[in-house]
């Protein structure tokens, strides 16, 4: 075969390496982990948590949240309404392409509203998106407060915040729901991972 | 130590799992190959083909280009000169992004600004941005024409359309450049592996 590039052998424009082929290599599946849940719900502390206990066994994994993406893909993005919605898109994109890239993808965002959500659900195929839902009450996240948020919030220094001025709307049909108000870090990873162990992920 | 999650404890909002780490993992170091160059000149070809060499070895390898990008994260953004620059501000920061989960992240798009392209560079570490200029003459590439879309730019049909009724600027220092007017795929990739060898990527 001539290996010249040319319209003649548009084969070569294929991939010829897909997803299948990169969990092949790292030996395991991969799926998108979706942390939700007010801020101070210890979404961040669960993804990265559940990252650690991932890596040491093995596992190619990624952590998105505020630090990587507030300041690099979506520094153009405030917290308006539309914006949140175009931030959540957004993940939802880098998520999906992290999930094709063979990575056990984390993500830890409020994500407050069900339908962006379910917009990012619809974007990779069943099985392939995993809704952890945090729940821990506005007391308990509102008295953690580990960046005091909340009370910039109720100061009104942070408009549309959410649970004070802009809502939370519960998942309705999440894979998991963890009660991070009363529950320890170890005893929701083990159930993360128990879940990850029954659908066959690790 | 209590391992509830509380304000208290604040070092586990900490990430444990570093690119360094993922890139333990995977036996390899990770580094973005950035192909730019005309519509035609084998960006796509080139680096699915670098992809296929790299992921029989071993490496953990993703490509981003039209097909991923443009239907999906930039699937909002036109090909206006503002919208470009977004365009390639956003596949800068994923490719950012994949670097970090210790991907050899191989982006394929024409990236026709040098400032955009500069920016990318600005983004990452010394050696973690690998510049290849895909070099053809504007006359192979229209007589390729693999999508037809140098045809439809001379018939008025697509407004901005590189090389014909919007610039290419060349590279300046790119970190290797590849006449992919003449050469063929395989002396290509020989090449950029060659250059992977040499920075100890591969």
């Amino acid at each position: 075969m001539n290996d010249k590039i040319t319209s003649q052998h548009v084969t070569w424009h294929e991939p010829t390496v897909f997803r299948k082929d990169r969990e092949k290599l790292n030996s395991h599946r991969s799926v998108i982990l979706w942390f939700t849940g007010l801020s101070g719900a210890g979404k961040s502390t669960l993804a990265h948590a559940v990252e650690d206990h991932l890596h040491k066994n093995g596992f190619c994994t990624y952590v998105l949240d505020g630090d990587n993406i507030r300041r690099g893909l979506c520094r153009d993005l405030g917290f308006s309404e539309a914006d949140r919605t175009e931030n959540i898109r957004r993940i939802g994109e880098v998520s999906k392409l992290l999930l094709d890239a063979g990575v056990i993808t984390l993500t830890a965002f409020i994500s407050p509203f069900r339908e962006d959500r379910q917009i990012v659900r619809d974007l990779v195929d069943e099985g392939d998106f995993i809704e952890i839902f945090c729940k821990a009450d506005l007391a308990v996240c509102e008295a953690r407060d580990p960046k005091g948020l909340y009370k910039k919030a109720r100061a009104g220094e942070i408009p549309e915040f959410t649970g004070i001025s802009s809502p939370y709307e519960e998942p309705e049909n999440p894979e998991l729901v963890l009660d991070t108000g009363t529950l320890g870090i170890s005893e929701c990873v083990d159930r993360i991972i128990r879940l990850l162990e029954k659908r066959k992920i690790v």
